[in-house]
């Protein structure tokens, strides 16, 4: 869906302006003009995953993801059926939203635990049994690779290479990745692999976001805005439309400095980089 | 060479105990028993390289490394003619000490760069002027991946795939690379390039750190003591030497936390982790 004033294939993660309530961000997508979201399971139980379906319903707003399932490599069996556990509740919620996708993030390595290979074997076991639950709900899963500066302590699943081996047990319409220039701008066979992902119809979603120095402290809030940092969003982008990509760009941007921000205008300034670095 | 004391193998960076001068660190490593240091350019250009090669082989040390040369991605001609030059004196410098290796980190993006694909490929223009050069000073070069996230701003060459990629352009005996489990740890791709490299006689040098999160502000400074983290290093030291590594393991870890305390301490502390965790 597009409105007037704001690129076409735009979505606006909440997670860029956190500092927006879900009506505040239903009415700044509308004042703007910016007709797909994605959104953030926390706020939207805060606000009520029913109240939310109907806020955004009735905006006309298109949900390009909901952020996110996952967190599945707990080390015993009763960790990962409670996570199993929460994944449904998760696909439920996206099935309401009517997202496009459920984003997943592997998790960690289990406490103590130094066996990478064993943490990420973990992972399909969950799948297994979440798929078909997804598939009952009408839900696509995208499976997110983090930067491998989180593979420790949130993301086992370091490359899109990767994320494209564990959707690949399962259909494409059930099971792609999703694609963060932000965690795989670094990694030379980042085209190879969008290629084979495109091709395979398994990109689910494609978010953008920069690359600046130095990061933070903890390293999870350094994202930089667009245009400010070293990726090729451009180049990015285009590579995901050559290998056959159509849906929405979403902008993730997690920075203190945009949320100290009026939301507003932090929307207007998102709109106008997206349209010199990544449009 | 080995002393009574400590393993065999084991090589402090004196980067691990930065509190200590060079004379403290060969005192320090006669004393615990340490027969090989990897050294820095700074700290032994301060104390002058000549007196730095007097003092270490007298005390019957050997040095496994000398850190570091690199950083030759500039843009522009001159910039890389200058690093080309810093370079050969590094070389010299390597030479003069009788360094087993001089390690080569290939620097960052040039300042407002998004072309990640052509600051890898100017990093073999300035290494086929100088390979000779190494060669003819009897210095073998080792290229050393740095973890992605340091892709920006220090390190375009991401993985130890890469790095064979480009020493693979030359004799083996003139470059290889530097296996820093710090900066692999996560790469799925690690046992099979460790195999290559080992293969191919290429593995000049490995080195060891933990990997402890939360990481601090500018995330360079935030390794962690070995057994303090999640990598396996022992598999990794193991995986070097089933693909035919012989030399030394050499402990860098930048923490400011080791450099506050008294060296010897740390320096027991080292033998000590790496005894249970990588010998």
């Amino acid at each position: 869906m597009s409105r007037a004033g704001a690129p076409d294939r735009l979505s606006l993660n909440q997670e860029t302006v956190r500092q927006w309530s879900l009506p505040e961000l239903v009415a700044g997508c509308a004042e703007a003009g910016v007709g797909t979201v994605g959104l953030w399971r926390d706020p939207v139980r805060r606000f009520g995953v029913r109240e939310t379906a109907k806020l955004v319903a009735g905006s006309g707003l298109r949900v390009s993801s909901l952020c996110r399932g996952g967190f599945f490599t707990a080390a015993d069996r009763a960790g990962r059926a409670v996570a199993l556990d929460d994944n449904r509740r998760a696909v439920e919620e996206a099935a309401e939203l009517g997202a496009d996708a459920l984003v997943l993030v592997s998790g960690g390595l289990a406490e103590g635990e130094r066996d990478l290979a064993e943490a990420r074997r973990r992972i399909t076991g969950v799948l297994d049994e979440l798929v078909p639950w997804a598939a009952g709900h009408g839900v696509r899963l995208g499976i997110e690779p983090l930067h491998p500066m989180f593979a420790a302590d949130r993301c086992v699943v370091s490359t899109l290479g990767q994320a494209l081996d564990i959707a690949e047990r399962y259909p494409a319409r059930q099971v792609g990745v999703v694609a963060d220039a932000y965690h795989v701008w670094w990694d030379e066979r980042l085209e190879a692999d969008l290629r084979r992902a495109g091709g395979a119809g398994r990109i689910v979603s494609v978010q953008v976001a920069d690359w600046v120095t130095p990061l933070p402290e903890g390293v999870l809030l350094g994202r930089g805005q667009l245009g400010d940092g070293c990726v090729d969003l451009r180049g990015f982008r285009e590579t995901a439309d050559a290998a056959g990509y159509r849906g929405p760009v979403e902008v993730e941007i997690f920075h203190p400095g945009l949320w100290a921000r009026d939301g507003a205008e932090v929307l207007r300034e998102v709109i106008d980089r997206y349209r010199e670095h990544v449009e």
